[in-house]
């Protein structure tokens, strides 16, 4: 493509014909609206007001005076939940800056859009599928109505439990987690408004009743709790659950759509380069403090194994990271194929491999472990990019590899170092068995389902893939009609 | 504007000439200033310890026990106060990110620094106007000397009350952010140092004066508050006190300043896009994060209904993003006309409009309302943006959209929604009435002190706007001599 | 150079030729590795995991109820290492913003890496080389093993002490803001694995060893301490021991490389601009925000000075960016030569040297004493960049001018102005002397030191510099085959 075909830089964003007289106008234009889309635009949040009505603030009336351990674990959680929700900016600048200049703003979009539908999606129904109790299948599928109670009991306070706020408020970031994961896979060539669908249900329906099964723990009584649970499945932080799961629905939407245009050529996969290393750069330091959120949070109170979890969470990015590093020097794994050359964009995914990797297991596994398990998921991730090239499917960020293998490895990792249920620990094989059937079980139904899913929007929607004209010209002008950079000239491909 | 009459790609920074012959010449240098230059520099340090040399370190000597009310109401707002000041690295990448390169470095600048003043002049005068008590027009004014008193007393610790440093820190950051959202509205034409004068008298004076009608709130005896606070105002985190003042004050410093070159053509608003989405997307984020400070952060102790607050808020930016997709969709609202292509921009200042919607009324709406409000703000900013064209004033980032329309609308909708007085709640109109005035009242009092502001600092410097030529070259070059990205080519406009 | 000799754009990333038959061939490729570098590769974690199979999780088995103390000492020591984690995020945008385009994935790896590689350094040894006492050398150094025991007892919980996981990761990240400083001193001209090197050897041997002589402090009896903590030497979160070794060692490695090409023609200094100041700005923000995890964090425990110490901070950081604002348009001072024209890299290290100058004595100078401190930190920062470019000492993002200078300064004006021993608190001398034994202490130590390491580097890898050809062309091109924007076009330079 030469500068010449490029798009014009600076498209007109809008408005130039009709506002020039004023707001007279503006007010006509709103009128004119008003008719059709403006009362459909309003019918939702007025909809939405009238079911949740009897919806009250989390009025906390008579309450006892507040415990240490109420405040400590509410707070650690409030906090928890804002790191989380942090990881969103990483991701949205990681898969951002590994993309190409052209898709930036689509990608950008993507990242920042999918949250605040995955959050709306997640408290209009998500959350109650998860971790209610009215309507269930024991151990598979539960709900209990929309929204939920935000009631603050005495109960809560005297016992040091969590209010209902901050544990929706953390569970609404994890399942914020998974849809961002699958925005990576799809990259460069889905349909803005069907991925937009796609996360919807995703969030919404799938995610909370796959993680019911391993997420609702029985009660003392051992009665109670989803399949996976029950059975002794361990997936503390969620690398199967939330990792593993948005990778596997990524790479379905990913295998449908196709590689993107120039991927492979002749048979052969080419190296499409990442746009702006910077903001990669930061969005992986970005989602390793993210993690201190994630991986510590998820022992759901401040308890004195929080900071060790931390620590475990920190070894396993180091040893990613430099396992990723000296990974891609090897022979044939560089960036131009000498060997030597440390390729920036494997250490930024062998730091979120090895973060990734410890997630199942960061409260059970020794310090070494952790290292250990990170940095085999550091020596995974560079394999598994290579690997996922070979079989022609085109994962533009390395998503996948990243929380689809490494997900898988660390699940399999508790199997073989947890402290007290390993193989290399001296516990035998019955855990890792274990640990087969969760990943395998939430593969199957990652996969299954969001077959299902893709292949709907798809059909209904008309495809899910843009344009080969609009893929060329790129998803910023084509979905978005605007561009990220429009002060740079683009570089001579 | 060519390529070749842009200006040299890289401005010699200094030092060339005399700095060559070692440190000798340096230490002339010094000595050749210290006759005038560098003792007036040295007056302000100076100056500033005499005035405070009384106001000692923090020292606790007899302190009790510290109570877990003590520690958790601290902490909590400490990191809250972490969390509103990162609010100053969201500010500056969403404005620096939708304004044009060649004035990247400007408004990086004014973000940077105005804190650095906003900060030095509230902890000089402006918490003291804000919240002190010594010389008082009861209502309306109080003043009570420079500086403030950080003693920690055994009072505080045993009623869990906050220590002083940390209040006026939460304060601080508070006072900055009125100051960043002026910068919006004024970017890319004005002159530097007049807009760090503005912030300084903005924040030190202004802000505290007007903040002290409604944060002040009456004692148990009813006795003592802001006029507006005794009255039954409701703005919970300041979208009124804090947001839409800092909007009144920048659109008065845009309408002063008049258009940048090339916004209006014929009497038509022309779209001049920001050069950097992947940084305003950033900044979206950062700014997002940053409201779990602000708004549970204003409950000011770490209470039952802090989550919950934080819940809401979230919900209000959810909705906000959502909104301003969809509008941004509708016929002529696109970046390129064709409806059906949502703009990046408008979503992100749709998340920011419903983050600053919820924010009067986040304690006090059930979810659905704070989704709903959150919701409108989203339509709102985006009519907002195409009202402020069409009147004809340049808000080259939105800012106004964003802090000052929905900075009001969310004042309103406390009046519509608050669960315990809201007309949709069942309430009546009283409530409503109120907020009318609270917004008419804090809307007047901006314009007006920033009128006066803004023209005396233009008279006594001679201007406010840059000259002709020094905007189409650009700030970073006229004002700095520097520029953001010196190696990259621009792109031929 | 031309654009016509540019590299070529986009570097084929790898894997070409031999993974197009698909994953038979990518398993023979493992297969054909494994004899070599794999078997090689896969020793260190197996080593690390025998190594350490003893040291087993943070089973907290029988402790008694969690008492407010020991809740709130170490969730708040927890967030403030997330802090200072996150300022690696701060540092690698701030020193890949203020190097060249051409040098970027570099100078971003190298950020990225290194803390990876400190922190595993400091787990494996550093930490028991700080901070345990089974050899001792009394006040000089002490070893207790490898890697930390991070059992939590009931003795820590009655009496409110930190756990040894929480300290272990304030301390690592303590450990690697020393190795970050030096990235920005040898930038854009070393190679990198030898600058890797060169950060496990300063972090796993060099710092704790140093760390020790002061933050060993004496037990009640006045034993056991480090022999500058016995003399009083007080340097309260690390102005000398953190940033000035750094600076130190990162000088002496700039010395022994020599200046970048271009910097000085004819003698005189060349300007050479950064080439994000975007990121820069960013950079700057996070590290502003991560001091507060820095500063207060240092006191190690949630005392009521905490919220004291974050106000002396902010107030440093605003003084200093004020100052280096003001300073920068002196005469000869500004971009290009002209005064009043602000330069923005001077007021991003001027608030950094504001932090730097107030991180010695935070705890201890009232809050006029701390702006005045941060002030002429940001005075002297300025002076300092043009005093290393007339000793010919190339110092790319002005780090010793930080870190160093304004370290050194941080340090002695503890001697000046802390409140119960300072020079200007009318309390004599002796402080500040002994201040000064610090200061030289620790300057001797950390270049002699990192003299022997660089040389012993040097000397092994045959040179610390890259060729000037690879100098030329970019280290992101000569070390990585990869760079960091591709897709924008490169200015005529």
């Amino acid at each position: 493509m030469t500068i010449a075909s490029h798009p014009p830089r600076r498209p007109k964003r809008l408005r130039e014909a009709s506002l020039s007289d004023a707001p007279s106008l503006l007010l006509g234009r709103i009128r004119g609206l008003s008719s059709s889309r403006l009362v459909w635009l309003a019918c939702v949040p007025v909809a939405l007001f009238g079911l949740g009505v009897f919806n009250l603030t989390a009025h906390a009336a008579e309450l006892p005076e507040l415990t240490p351990a109420f405040l400590a674990n509410n707070f650690f959680l409030f906090i928890c939940a804002v790191l989380v929700i942090f990881m969103n900016a990483g991701f949205a600048m990681v898969e951002a800056g590994l993309c190409r200049q052209k898709n930036a703003v689509n990608i950008l979009f993507k990242n920042l859009l999918v949250f605040a539908v995955a959050v709306s999606a997640y408290w209009f129904i998500g959350y109650k599928l998860m971790y209610n109790a009215d309507w269930v299948i024991p151990g598979w599928f539960k709900f209990g109505g929309l929204f939920f109670d935000p009631t603050v009991t005495p109960e809560m306070v005297t016992e040091g439990k969590l209010v209902p706020s901050v544990d929706f408020l953390f569970q609404a970031a994890f399942a914020g987690t998974a849809a961002t994961i699958v925005s990576g896979l799809v990259a460069e060539r889905i349909k803005f408004a069907e991925f937009v669908v796609f996360s919807l249900l995703l969030v919404g329906i799938v995610y909370p009743i796959l993680g019911s099964w391993q997420w609702n723990f029985p009660d003392d009584a051992g009665a109670g709790g989803g399949w996976l649970s029950t059975l002794g499945f361990i997936d503390f932080a969620g690398s199967t659950i939330v990792h593993s799961v948005g990778a596997w629905a990524g790479i379905v939407g990913a295998a449908l759509l196709g590689p993107r245009i120039g991927k492979f050529v002749g048979g052969k996969p080419q190296a499409i380069p990442g746009h702006n290393l910077a903001i990669a750069t930061l969005g992986c330091l970005i989602l390793w403090i993210g993690w201190y959120g994630f991986n510590p949070g998820s022992w759901l109170s401040l308890a004195p194994e929080v900071p060790y979890i931390a620590v475990t969470t920190t070894l396993g990015a180091a040893g990613g990271g430099i396992a990723a590093t000296l990974t891609s020097q090897l022979p044939g794994m560089g960036p131009d194929k000498r060997p030597g050359k440390p390729d920036l964009t494997m250490t930024i995914n062998g730091i979120l491999a090895g973060l990734v990797g410890v997630t199942a297991g960061c409260d059970g596994f020794s310090m070494p472990a952790a290292w250990v398990v990170g940095f085999f998921a550091g020596v995974i991730v560079v394999f598994s990019v290579a690997f996922i090239d070979a079989i022609k499917i085109d994962d533009p960020v390395g998503a996948f590899s990243v929380h689809g293998s490494c997900g898988v490895w660390a699940t399999l990792a508790v199997g073989l170092f947890n402290t007290d249920k390993g193989l290399f620990t001296g516990h035998g094989f019955s855990q890792l068995g274990i640990q087969f059937v969760g990943v395998i079980s939430y593969a199957v139904a990652a996969v299954v389902a969001s077959l299902i899913l893709w292949s709907i929007i798809g059909a209904v929607f008309g495809g899910l893939r843009v344009t080969e004209e609009e893929e060329i010209i790129g998803l910023d002008i084509g979905e978005h009609g605007m561009e990220a950079y429009p002060d740079f000239a683009p570089s001579a491909k």
